[in-house]
């Protein structure tokens, strides 16, 4: 992962794919050239989603830039660290 | 996604992550140089979970050559057209 944690990332949970598209909508209408999606776990699949479904409805000139794939250790409720993987989509328009 | 349906192709799917990660080793160690995962929908973060779980534990040598995201239109079993988002994931050796 890239140390970017500018207003230009997004951190796609558990909500909708819409929320997250309309998330994209509005950075790109405010002017930004570039968006990040990152997610974790099993909200990976849906950051993919976001990404697809805002170039294929909505966008059709925004390109993914690049796709990152990485590991965070986070410590569980028991204590315990676990992996999980991560991604990061650039967008860009 | 390429049009790469080669032997070095492992589709993941629903078994767990390790099933997957044993299939890459068979194939590195038969001598690919490139294996490539991919995955569609709920599976893509599965896909994700093999790369990392591969590079991290077994082959610390295996890099990410490439990540690639995409769109198939999939039809469900009440005919109705549906999208469905993709991932290919080419590591290299």
């Amino acid at each position: 992962m890239t140390g970017s944690t500018g207003d230009n990332v997004i951190f796609v949970g558990k909500k909708t794919p819409m929320a997250y598209v309309l998330a994209c909508i509005t950075q790109f209408n405010d002017g930004k050239k570039e968006v990040v999606l990152r997610a974790r776990g099993k909200s990976i699949s849906r950051a993919v989603d976001v990404a697809e479904i805002l170039r294929n409805k909505f966008f059709t000139d925004v390109k993914v830039k690049e796709v990152k794939i990485g590991t965070e250790e986070l410590t569980n409720q028991q204590g315990e660290k676990v992996n999980v993987s991560t991604i990061e989509i650039v967008l860009e328009r």
